[in-house]
């Protein structure tokens, strides 16, 4: 039932989304015959960041388009990690604050015990902060779900 | 006032906690000439994770014991942690989940302008789940602070 | 001081919001001699759900309109509901989903003892998913408060 | 990819919670082939709410034990379900209030499309109020996921 | 339907809650002929904070024991007032911090309109911080709720 | 490290906020050499509050512009602040709620002890409720960070 030391999916999704060379990740994930995504997004409105992110999911095929329940899969994990990244509030215009955030979505199997089945990481990493240039920190959110 | 792309406080605070091998971005903080250190915790109750950095941090000198300014920043940047980490209500045992979390803190200073002073990250990453052996998944969260 | 067990407010705005054929309910509720109304609402933004309760309630007589302490004990009957549906962040549209939701608004006494006076309970339950048909699962709430 | 009207599991999981007498909706679930189970628990500690439902799950064999897929779905089943009672903050006796609550959970596969697969509800309904009899009112919550 | 410039409860519960010398305060209040009450209480625990105002506001009749209406008025006043004390988690041991507060309680008439009946105000002010002297800073709150 | 009783930035920006003649708490705050500024904000969108009271503070030099330490520890601030006036979530027109404010922020030395440095203050005090004239009660806030 332990997560295997050598595929951890959440670890492997913030690893890609920090890597200025994502080589090394990417054949780690290959190697490991799961998929994955990256893509970037920046917004003052949180529904624009889930909406980047469930179109990149789709259409690299890392989620099967229309059917709801690996949707609902996705949506859930977005929203966890959105929580890293808002801390408190998942509002981001309505409280005068903006996102530049890159993303990474690592679907795979981190269990030794194959009935553990697939899984979905999704990872954002980036800056908030006023919308001013520069007036704007680090950030960071990482949502796990069964898929 | 951008953030320095050699210098990113919150990027350098995960990949510490991250690391397997420490050495590569330890080197890198010493010659910025920040301050660092790292720790475990493992607990049911989040009151014991923020004890355990709190700890680690004055121990460690990062923050000056007995003074509140620098004690409030870093309170603040833990419990921002805490929120990437458990995405919704800070809370663990209370709602049946426990955590066992590597943490890392860096204390430097982020931007090119000087004026910007000293800013403080902690990086939790680890497991959520049950208190059962393996029914747990990963996490993780960052909390940025001015100190 | 007891609820009494057959004039469970909470119950009756359940079932009345659940029933295919209302009139059951809606003859207990007349009995009683409690006030009640329902009806529907869809949107993707939440102020819309609250309006169209608020504006039911006013024009079905169920609060009096004009008279604040009504409305407000209305009004967090409402938003006390819609933390059932929402499950964490009173947020629709801004976090990219959408509701269909049917609603119940039941004002009546239910406690033995008649000091306790007069109580509202909103119920709703429906759907709530992304803005794509068939994406959604179904969600219920209820809010109740003295009046 | 639509829910089914006869098979609501979420709308099933509440009829189950609120009926005095459960075998109508328990011979509807018995056709449907689907799985469920009730019980009761009254806590000041959200914790103990939480475990009487998973342990009322395992041993009515509606999840798998020692299958945590199947644990990560109950449970955040139950903490969404628990949103609803608590309206807020998911604390019960550290903001000095208690619960009575009946639950039910169902598996189930509520969409007509066989590919959405079973999906668990858990409902709860009951009371919560003052450590004190009577000072209370009627509290209910759902949460439905994938499994 | 106004606020009567005259009659601002909560400003006058936080005005009472502030005062060094509440004489002058408390003679406003009895002029209206409202009631009201003050106390303090310290803890790293949020229900002994909630049990001291209720038992205070008990003990001096402001609301009637043993009648769950006002007790229910009073409980969300109070709870609202910690949301101003705690901005954001309703925590305070949990989350390894501590308060020291003053609290007011007034109950009065503060509309125009007769018919607008008696609102409840919980004013809370003092300190939150570590559980170490001077560690710690002002914090304030303030709940309204009709009765 | 004692918060000076002379000196309470907190309680000192919320006088300020209250008083209808506010002369007596600026000519405090003059001789204690600390620095402040009052104003008005209505408002549905909780961006627009938090763009008010940035605004002045940049206007009248409490925060100097174009430093983003500064202006991190005011919005901080006004955040916690706004979570007094909301009390659960940081939503107003969202919610079909609007605000009419009154803001004060004050910088200074709460502490004895000197290395403790500067902390601002920002107080709000006004009315929130329906957007209905009259239908609306009294609400505060405080946010104190270091700056």
């Amino acid at each position: 039932m332990s997560l295997s030391k050598d595929s951890r999916i959440g670890r492997s999704a913030i690893l890609l989304v920090l890597s200025d060379d994502k080589s090394e990740e990417l054949e780690k994930i290959k190697q490991l015959d799961w998929k994955c995504c990256t893509g970037k997004v920046g917004s003052m409105e949180a529904h624009k960041v889930v909406a980047a992110i469930e179109t990149a999911a789709k259409k690299n095929e890392i989620v099967e388009t229309g059917l709801y329940r690996e949707s609902h899969a996705l949506y859930h994990a977005i929203i966890e990690s959105l929580h890293g990244v808002t801390r408190g509030q998942v509002q981001l215009g309505s409280m005068l604050r903006t996102v530049g955030l890159s993303f990474a979505i690592v679907r795979g199997t981190p269990y030794e015990n194959k009935n553990e089945g697939e899984w979905i990481a999704v990872s954002l990493y980036g800056t908030i902060g006023a919308p001013v240039k520069g007036a704007e920190h680090e950030t960071i959110g990482l949502g796990v779900n069964h898929i």
